[in-house]
């Protein structure tokens, strides 16, 4: 079953962010894959425009933004923080790939070991304090480049969120999304068996298949289209299409048989 | 084994872009994750200082980037052509999740069908055409909230790349990563045990704990570090503090046994 509602309960937190265009980004990030709570930690410029205009139709996440004087006011009631680090420190603390800690959340909930969920996101330049950092139980690093780690705040937002949303899908929404109001039934097995009659039929009516030497021909016809996962409608048009041929092959001079 | 190697030959195929600032994103999106072969088929406004900008650390991304005036042209050489898309269609087309696609590429290249892949992303405000998803054996669609399903583009190069990414790097190097560089070795099971010896031992003697009535204090002391992968300096620092526990211990009058 899927848990999209605990979504609600993950603040995303960003402190002291410079630029507003991506305070405007992440609102937009974490509309797109469900999420709702933003806290600003003394945001440099804000409100902006620029966040306006790059939050696109997200600005109800925007409006409901809560803007803090500390991170102590971001964090009041919640249960567990994590911050995003892409440094490394003189300190080493452990880091958890995005996914591995999105999938630990569902069961953090279940344990009954609260909901409300705090993510850290330091600033632009210079990512999170070691303070900030160690009021983090957990510290999430995104897989990167080594040659080039540092990905843009709002961007960094925007994949954990993905992460959280992906993980709270109950896997069969994450795999039924792909062909849900797919236009036509999925073909039966017996109706692709009575293609493949109809077809095999069709060729030996135009000379092209001998059914006294047929080769692999009808193999490889039925690899091709069993590779496929044909529906009712698509079944229909090529069996029309057999149809139509067959009607011309009667209706044309027969063939003499070369072998006579 | 990993094979980042394989992010090479995958472009991103960007269609028409109307914003530069987009650009720029996604080259620093791509090479945060690795990859390098960026394709603009008639993009609005390119050159732009706003690209420049976007791109941070990867103008090399940016000055590599392929400017063509047709698809056709960025397709060139191409063994698989992928689209992503947002919208349901009037004829619906299989979606696959982004995670699917990514992690099926391996295969794909092991089974000799080419490497050379292209992923598409459409106009920011129309997505790709009808003709352009046609072109694509298959349509990765990004799982989001049906109340806002629209994604900025450079987001959703992000998301993909990262997938490719994590697709890319063996299951070790994933775990490992977090890890590396710790700044101690872990302690040993036996290092463990002396501390507990050494900690049931002072807290005898700093008559915190009785041996004749011991209760579940060690059960619950060995439950807490237990929960904790120590590393040596962990347990060193531990050992120390007992140890002055104990000489101040030592060092104090004896407390008269209220038991006599």
């Amino acid at each position: 079953m899927s848990d999209l509602q605990a979504l609600n309960a993950i603040r995303i937190v960003l402190i002291n962010t410079s630029h507003p265009g991506n305070i405007g980004a992440a609102a937009r990030a974490m509309k797109n894959m469900g999420l709702s709570k933003l806290y600003l930690v003394q945001p440099k410029h804000y409100p902006a425009d620029d966040a306006v205009f790059r939050a696109a139709s997200a600005l109800d996440v925007l409006d409901t933004a809560v803007v803090c004087d500390s991170l102590d006011e971001a964090l009041a009631g919640v249960d567990l923080i994590v911050g995003t680090s892409a440094r490394s420190r003189r300190i080493p603390w452990p880091l958890q790939p995005p996914r591995d800690f999105a999938e630990s959340l569902p069961g953090f909930a279940a344990q009954g070991r609260g909901r409300e969920v705090a993510i850290l996101f330091g600033r632009e330049d210079r990512g999170l304090t070691n303070d900030e950092l160690q009021r983090c139980s957990a510290h999430i690093h995104i897989p990167s480049n080594k040659e080039y780690s540092s990905l843009n705040i709002a961007m960094a937002v925007q994949l954990i969120c993905y992460e959280l949303r992906v993980a709270h899908l109950a896997p069969a929404e994450l795999s039924a999304e792909p062909t849900d109001g797919w236009d036509s039934p999925w073909a039966t097995d017996e109706d692709k068996q009575r293609f493949y009659v109809h077809l095999e039929q069709t060729l030996v009516e135009l000379d092209f298949l001998d059914p006294a030497a047929p080769r692999q021909l009808m193999t490889r016809l039925r690899r091709l289209f069993g590779r496929v996962d044909l529906d009712q409608m698509e079944v229909n048009i090529l069996r029309g299409i057999l149809t139509a041929a067959q009607s011309k092959s009667r209706a044309a001079p027969h063939k003499p048989d070369t072998k006579q």
